[in-house]
């Protein structure tokens, strides 16, 4: 198994009309998909926006934990939130992941509607990430969901978790979390 | 299957010295957990505390989301936040659960340290849930974990989860997600 990465994206993404618009950077994304990045051995989380207001909303919530909690005693949260990185695109993560493997990653974008191309199963998806030996690199997508040509790009897409439910609005965290334990967790 | 119904305790929790607390209850527990649950099927959730003030911010968050967001375009959190309901006590709940069930429900407690007992694994209370009539009850901790008195009074205690990550610190909110999946999910 190669070394596993993520992100979360806020541009290009949909708004609640489909419109394409760079969504808010929250402190809750960064810190708890931090936390669930660091259990599952993620080795980068990059937060990536190309508004450098939000760029420094993040920077400055992983310093919070870095910086200032991790004195505190008997808490570990630092070393969650030095997993984050920020980047202004998912060109820029590519280029870092590429610079620090010397091999371009496996791209899988994550997705809360049903996607018509490059399907893949959440066992066929960590069948080949185990085997693989490049870097493998999960995308998440905040809003309404990332932009058709984002999707594209990507190697793999992953179904809708809960497809067969009626009501499918789990919190970008939540969906992380879900995304990480059933590829890469020890169930 | 009966039906299956969670729990966040506030109370009684250890702090990080393992004093006994009551917790905080946040805006993000309520409603990220609210959207799991609807999405796996969980017909309840409670929000446990006994301390009014911090009730009424619960309620209060339902009540954003189930007054004013749900006549938004194209929202359905409304429908999430409605399974929340807001108790003073564990055993209140329970009494609350058997009045409407007819029935006691299956206690099963999930906890970041390995417990010495009542210990079941994921896929053992998966099975069991999906054989049994009565209702399932999971319940969750925050702060630095449930009290051991209440560990032992439930029927089943789950084991932490990615038990051999040396980082061990997820959210409650990511904890729920991903026992959900592991209990329910239709992986």
């Amino acid at each position: 198994m190669g070394n596993l990465y993520i992100g979360l994206l806020h541009f290009p993404m949909r708004n609640r009309r489909g419109e394409i618009v760079a969504t808010a950077t929250t402190s809750m994304d960064v810190h708890d998909i931090a936390r669930t990045a660091r259990t599952y051995g993620v080795v980068r989380y990059f937060v990536i926006t190309p508004l450098a207001s939000q760029q420094q909303i993040a920077w400055r919530i992983r310093g919070f934990w870095t910086e200032r909690e991790q004195a505190m005693e008997g808490s570990r949260r630092g070393e969650a939130l030095e997993l984050v990185m920020v980047a202004t695109s998912l060109e820029e993560t590519l280029s870092w992941i590429e610079e620090a493997e010397g091999d371009c990653p496996i791209l899988i974008a994550t997705s809360a509607r049903p996607q018509q191309v490059q399907c893949i199963s959440y066992a066929q998806l960590k069948d080949v990430v185990h085997h693989e030996e490049r870097p493998a690199y999960i995308v998440f997508g905040t809003g309404w969901g990332m932009a058709d040509e984002l999707i594209e790009t990507c190697d793999y897409v992953l179904p809708p978790i809960e497809e067969r439910a009626d009501f499918n609005h789990l919190s970008v965290r939540a969906a992380a979390a879900i995304v990480l334990d059933r590829v890469v967790g020890d169930r």
